[in-house]
């Protein structure tokens, strides 16, 4: 059911990056479970993390373990060991600890992931044994193999890869993505692994990352839920012969727009797989007063189950958009001076259909698979982007039927 | 596809107020579309209104004409004026000059209401030509007629009627209520009509109506989202022998009690008809800091698609629920003291899985129609119930076929 491009792109290696998977069994299907990367030695690490209060064991030991220079991440797709209590960070310390016996590291040096069903502990014994086996297969040639070892109910691996030239030297950036239901605003249950052989420091990569993360996978939502288990991290291998990228350079605002691109891409892969889409919507909220409030009235638009079963139904029903707009909260908002369009046909001016608006140009719009709907709110320049998709009956399906 | 209890309840009359139905064939059924209420000279109106920006024409003029004391209420179901611009406007101030021309009356002694497709122009000549039908019909005893011509995607007729006693004299108190989708939190696609006979100041009247509708309207939701014409009206006719209600009065609290309690069975109803549902979920929130707490938390479990879902397939899927409590912006949660209840089975404390819970006894709650779901939080004293539905694929069928 995913919307328009979901091919897995040519993915460029990164130097100092591999990746090993395997199938642990903790999915019961044929399908790897297991993705252990490995950085070489010198290399640094950064990292976004859910906003759910109620964040799962991994996430509480990841973040502990950033800060102490990690070079492992080990994730496993089939159970999210979130709403696990003490077993559960029990259970995410000491797979970091085996990880780390196989690898001669520290156990801090490992950053554990899990995505899959909520409140069930892991299969401590079935992953152990699955470690060497991950091992023994790092290639830096494996990145869709690790794309297909994070899915969950995705229906396709997510990939992006982009290459720049920082002073006439390749920097590299490559990564991977899961996610299709759950997905909210503040990250959602969607992992993403990037990788750069760029040398920079870990706060400036840190830096980079949180923008990126913010103009990315936090502009986009499919049901509104925001996962316990969402992280997004970003490794640099230094390996490359570029120089180090510094602050304010001219060079780390390249690197950092190729970042922010790279994460855009993910993000969008995620909208396109999102459980039960047929459409992918881009809501463009333009002449905002500030970027929040732009966000605010696109996100509105974006969770209304009532607009979102609409486009699923090819209907220009503008209302819906109209009446999400109207309680978004924006503080004295002129509806005389909203504008909204379909594609490039204009719906709505001065609080009412728009003179030239014809329910066949509307029409047209709609029966697309990518549309794009357009909000001016007459009060300031500011403009955001939020991407979201339809809400069918395989939504309904997919998140009803998930556990059976 | 509604949940339990939808039989129409008997009614009491109220002294004072006569309501007439007709068909103007603004649906294209053969179904009443038109409702005017009449009340007698002499009683005061109080009214709740839409806190979407994007208020429609007839809420508008309501607004206005509240403070008129007004006698007469007009209702279309079919077309909602909304996002209608300036002719939206006059054709809602035009609808009431008919009306009062009709009954010898002034305009603004007309209060207009619409519910319905968004965006399209009221058949004026329709409407118009069928009110002196209405009028003609009117009787104390329409009060089942009239809850029916307000449906539109209503599956079922609601109705509740409760008799006090004030100083040994009776006080009636009978209302209906309309609303399926687009239900939400600060008033819905609901359009409520309530009369009583007592004899209350207009302010306390006011008063009184939005505590109640506090309690009851604004603590249901189905889809989260709030719709453009919302509205609560209560007419008191101040036509039964009991003397004047006056504030701060043992008899206030009295009758103030017999409003919520009317307000609750109407938006009960609404809940249970609500598109698509087959549970009716009670959520309650105990143990919060404040009552807006507990009314967040219970409010981001009911809007969750995923919890909904869930609900649909009567699968015990609480860590969806918990997730839901972890994103709903509570400040310094300590997880470890959050409890959750399916019914009365414990299936979390200490943050993880409750050590008594099976699967069988959450699969036991699930498989009812009504579920209590009960979120302690560990905080403080204050408690709040929000009531929902769940998210089935009629749910989707019904709001991607709504135009078609």
């Amino acid at each position: 059911m995913a919307v328009g491009q979901t091919s897995f792109p040519e993915m460029t290696t990164v130097a100092g990056i591999s990746l090993g998977t395997t199938n642990a069994g903790i999915k019961q299907t044929e399908r790897d479970d297991i993705l252990i990367l490995e950085m070489a030695a010198g290399g640094t690490a950064a990292a976004v993390f859910t906003q759910n209060a109620f964040c799962a064991a991994p996430v509480h030991v990841a973040k502990a373990h950033l800060i102490q220079n990690p070079r492992w991440l080990l994730i496993n797709s089939g159970n999210a060991n979130a709403g696990t209590g003490q077993q559960g960070m029990d259970d995410a310390l000491a797979s970091c600890s085996d990880v780390a016996q196989l690898v001669k590291g520290e156990p801090t040096q490992v950053l554990p992931f899990s995505t899959g069903v909520i409140g069930e502990h892991l299969p401590m014994e079935k992953m152990t044994s699955a470690f060497p086996a991950a091992l023994a297969n790092l290639k830096e040639s494996n990145w869709k193999q690790a794309a297909q070892a994070i899915m969950t109910t995705d229906t396709f691996p997510k990939g992006a890869s982009k290459m720049i030239e920082l002073d006439g030297e390749k920097i590299t950036i490559t990564g991977i993505s899961k996610g299709a239901g759950m997905i909210q605003p503040n990250m959602a249950t969607m992992l993403c692994f990037m990788a750069t052989d760029a040398k920079i420091s870990q706060d400036l990569l840190q830096q980079c990352l949180s923008q990126a993360a913010e103009l990315s996978f936090n502009r986009i939502t499919v049901d509104g839920d925001t996962s316990t288990n969402d992280a997004c991290v970003l490794m640099a291998s230094a390996c490359s012969k570029a120089a180090e990228i510094t602050a304010d350079s001219e060079n780390y605002a390249i690197f950092s727009a190729a970042i922010t691109e790279v994460c855009k891409q993910l993000a969008e892969a995620i909208v396109r797989d999102g459980e039960g889409a047929t459409k992918l919507i881009r809501i463009h909220v333009e002449q905002a007063l500030s970027d929040a409030e732009a966000v605010m009235v696109g996100k509105t638009i974006a969770h209304s189950p009532l607009v979102k079963t609409a486009f699923f139904a090819s209907d220009p029903n503008w209302g819906r958009i109209l009446a999400a707009v109207g309680r978004a909260g924006v503080e004295n908002m002129d509806l005389n001076k909203v504008e909204l369009y379909l594609g490039d046909v204009c719906i709505v001016e001065k609080g009412g259909r728009a003179a030239s608006y014809t329910e066949e140009a509307g029409q047209a719009v709609m029966d697309k698979n990518e549309i794009m709907v357009t909000v001016k709110l007459g009060r300031g320049e500011k403009a955001q982007e939020i991407l979201t998709c339809d809400f069918s009956y395989d939504y309904v399906k997919i998140n009803a039927e998930y556990r059976t």
